[in-house]
């Protein structure tokens, strides 16, 4: 007997269509089931449009509303597709991941980088291959795009137009497909707490007032002033290396005390790619550690600020959590 | 004949120490020739130590002190080599590629992850690495790191700890060593008009009042307002994919047509690691177009950041540069 899943839709390249003003989301998801009929032999497919959007304007109140409809879906479906445009997926991912901790059932997002309609799209390939995932993975949330499958939290966008568009960052992925079918690598990773119940609207509740700030050599600290004066709750900086800012002539350790005293919640993470931040190893990081702000470990920039979104939302339950492995996004020592 | 080679150092974990607060820079030029002695049999050393300063802590004014120290050694060396931390050396090696364009000699930045002094450093091998390159390469600026040579405008730092810290983003590398020695592929990417005359105190101007905004889904437009209000000259927007900006909700494309009428020079680049940005294939995207604001095309952030900078630097003159390829920094079509 073929498994229940459910379809959610939210735009993307892989529901657009030609327009005169360029690619735009249209295709509704009976027109995507109509265009791949492979489908029907994979599961009992049940469609719901949640959204149609290009992703760059997928923001933390259409993630509610994405979480809310999986909520509902879930109640009678064995796994769950989510179609969603590329360019903030692993934030989506990243987001839902955390709101939907304790899910009994998989969560996979997938996309294109071509239109469904376009001939030579990655669209059918992507389809199929979430469907099969959300037929046989362990709950949780993931991305499956190109015959691999990641965590949502480890999951970074690396090409803008390459078919191999994600990676999974500092953890191996968690399956992959090629001639033989998918082959899946449970529990490769820490998944931490979790909750031991189901996610409820509850659980959903996130903070969006957090900034992102990427460090350059010579970012002026006015900017720490501004981000304390216009009321943000949290902070998320990419620092240079393990965790380093700089101190001489414009001084951003600083402007680090301050932001504590505030009571800004902020987390430090490395503009690196790859590997962790560390504040412990240089001069430059000791004094980061005095100020108690916290560390990203090597967590993704994506995990990060949705982590803190998601703490942020319920801070006086969720803060001790921050430092916790909730779903799979950082490995501490 | 050995040819002279220069060693400015600028401190760094390659000349850190273990200090009572973490690792520090400590080691001067001597030290290092003293502790690489190997050095001797490639070239005649003239030694100079610049600053000494973890590169977290190395903005626009030490570029500006380095690149002036640069140009007072070219003028009796062959090729200049110059140890630097890891963390920002990719800033500094683009930020110089621009400044020192037409300089006539090879300018080779290196440096570690582990202090020279550690035993299982990789300090030596790249320093013997650097003043191989620094004697055999065409004039320009490069990063040579473990086996590998990069221009500077292409080389990122993607690894916190592992030995392989640097890659050349969007463009294979200039060279790499193995058993057999140096393997140099020059002129592997078009280098612009660059400047006919050599590079002087003039061409050195940078001006560092640059903002850089990484987006988030969620980033809220009132910091446009912010920059605008706080005088900042100009912008790079680390935008979702090809270049894509939320405008449902908080609308990030007004701000950015409110910008330009406020003459604040935007550079807009993906935050994806690789391949271009290019506005004009999505809906969301084409909107920017019509706001006459820059595309980065497949600059690195670094680049792109340091570009800004040095046009800013002397905007009247060097603004017809902003778009056209100056130091292998771009590829337009």
């Amino acid at each position: 007997m073929l498994p229940t899943i459910a379809l959610l839709t939210t735009g993307g390249t892989i529901a657009s269509l030609q327009t005169q003003s360029g690619l735009a989301p249209a295709m509704r998801a009976q027109d995507i089931l109509d265009h791949c009929p492979g489908l029907q032999a994979l599961a009992t497919v049940q469609a719901r449009d949640v959204f149609s959007l290009d992703s760059s304007n997928i923001q933390p109140e259409e993630w509610q509303q994405l979480a809310a409809a999986v909520l509902e879906a879930a109640q009678d479906c064995q796994g769950i597709v989510i179609t969603h445009g590329t360019d903030t997926m692993a934030y989506s991912a990243s987001a839902l991941s955390f709101m939907l901790q304790g899910l009994n059932i998989p969560v996979v997002f997938t996309g294109s980088q071509l239109p469904l309609r376009h001939p030579l799209s990655d669209g059918p390939t992507n389809l199929l291959e979430a469907f099969t995932v959300a037929s046989r993975a362990a709950p949780g949330v993931y991305v499956s795009f190109h015959h691999k499958v990641m965590y949502g939290t480890r999951a970074v966008k690396l090409r803008t137009l390459g078919f191999d568009a994600f990676d999974s960052i500092n953890a191996p992925a968690v399956g992959y497909f090629d001639a033989d079918g998918l082959h899946l690598q449970h529990e490769i990773l820490p998944c931490g707490p979790g909750s031991v119940s189901l996610p409820s609207k509850n659980t959903l509740r996130m903070d969006p007032r957090v900034f992102l700030l990427k460090l350059m050599p010579g970012t002026d600290p006015e900017i720490f002033q501004h981000i304390m004066d216009a009321g943000y709750h949290g902070l998320v900086i990419e620092a240079f290396g393990l965790g380093g800012l700089h101190y001489i002539r414009r001084n951003l350790l600083d402007c680090l005390t301050a932001l504590s005293e505030r009571q800004i919640l902020t987390l430090v993470t490395t503009q690196c790619l790859y590997e962790k931040a560390d504040f412990s190893i240089y001069e430059v990081g000791r004094h980061v550690l005095q100020s108690s702000i916290y560390g990203a470990h090597d967590m993704t920039t994506e995990a990060t600020l949705t982590k803190l979104m998601w703490v942020l939302g319920d801070k006086s339950r969720r803060l001790p959590l921050l430092t916790r492995c909730l779903a799979h996004e950082m490995v501490t020592s």
